[in-house]
């Protein structure tokens, strides 16, 4: 297809194709002629994946090179592909302090996980234990044990899902997919069970539920 | 204390507290003199607040006031404190297709949950289905019930903590920096237990990892 189909079908601009192209991103298409180029089904599929990596998970062009060269290195095992995907999601700016990480430390040898000390999960979860303390709420004894357990599950929903992708292309592909839409997700269902959950707590559900 | 010092205990320029105050984030101190203004930890805390919901949770001044006015509205039900936090997380700027919604429902109506159609949760998760049909995955047949278990897990934790909190404001306050910050606590602890859960699966975890 010309550069206008591919533009239409996958809802980006010419200017922003040929910027891909130019940054890597994008494998170039083929010259058929003077000022024409043809692509392919290929193309389509790569660029979705490029605004779903950038829109969705909030990567930058550059992150965004990164993890789709992970994808594209045949010879990079699947925990690299991982370790690349969850380090280009944009993190926090302030690093967690040495005691939450000692908690998520803590946390992590309670349920028996191993795991790399630089994992960005431990900055991640450690900076929101800094956020509750700094305004005086050190009172997630009770609830992070039980945030790890859903964790648990959820991760090896994710790792069951790149047992079933197939080809190790499509293994990789579906890690870095679902690494940057999985918190979304997960996010999305949460506040729908609180909703149930306060409701039976708190008040009767009102009629216009279903 | 004086506006230089809550300046500094906060970590909040001496500008951002007028502003606060100018917008009804925060309470105005008391006028003790020509051009002098006292603060109590009361301010301290409310600011420290503030930025959770800016910084962490990336609400927009407007909506951390709302937010914030949800809290201090003692007449109001914690269902709808709830509403409050969920409705001033930034959403997607497009609306889930009505495909995925439906499916979200299946979900919903599997586990028992009762929610309200405006529930945010499900233009999320919602947005994420559609997200993966662009391209071209469909295959979250066996992931989602599983998503769905974890998120029950973790609303049952946040209700639990609500529970714990002691008093309306507290309560009230528990909702909201709950709701801005659990989702970062699960996305952390997920990458690590998809670490883990990698390594277990691809390969023997390496020396360094402890």
């Amino acid at each position: 297809m010309r550069i206008s189909e591919l533009s239409e079908r996958a809802g980006v601009s010419a200017a922003s194709i040929k910027y891909y192209t130019r940054e890597n991103l994008l494998p170039v298409g083929e010259r058929t002629g003077y000022n024409q180029t043809e692509y392919g089904e290929g193309h389509l599929a790569r660029l979705r994946l490029i605004r779903i990596l950038i829109d969705a998970g909030g990567l930058s062009v550059a992150a965004a090179q990164r993890v789709l060269a992970a994808i594209d290195d045949d010879g990079l095992g699947l925990p690299s592909v991982f370790e690349a995907a969850q380090h280009a999601i944009p993190q926090r700016d302030a690093p967690a302090s040495a005691r939450a990480r000692a908690r998520i430390a803590e946390v992590v040898a309670q349920r028996g996980w191993m795991v790399h000390g630089d994992n960005p999960g431990i900055e991640l979860a450690g900076g929101v234990l800094d956020a509750y303390s700094a305004i005086g709420r050190d009172d997630l004894a009770t609830t992070l044990p039980r945030y790890a357990e859903a964790a648990e599950i959820v991760a090896a929903a994710d790792l069951d899902a790149l047992d079933a992708s197939g080809s190790r292309a499509a293994m990789a592909e579906t890690v870095v997919v679902g690494t940057v839409l999985g918190d979304s997700l997960l996010a999305g269902l949460r506040r729908i069970a609180q909703q149930h959950q306060t409701y039976q707590r708190y008040n009767a559900p009102r009629s216009e539920q279903s």
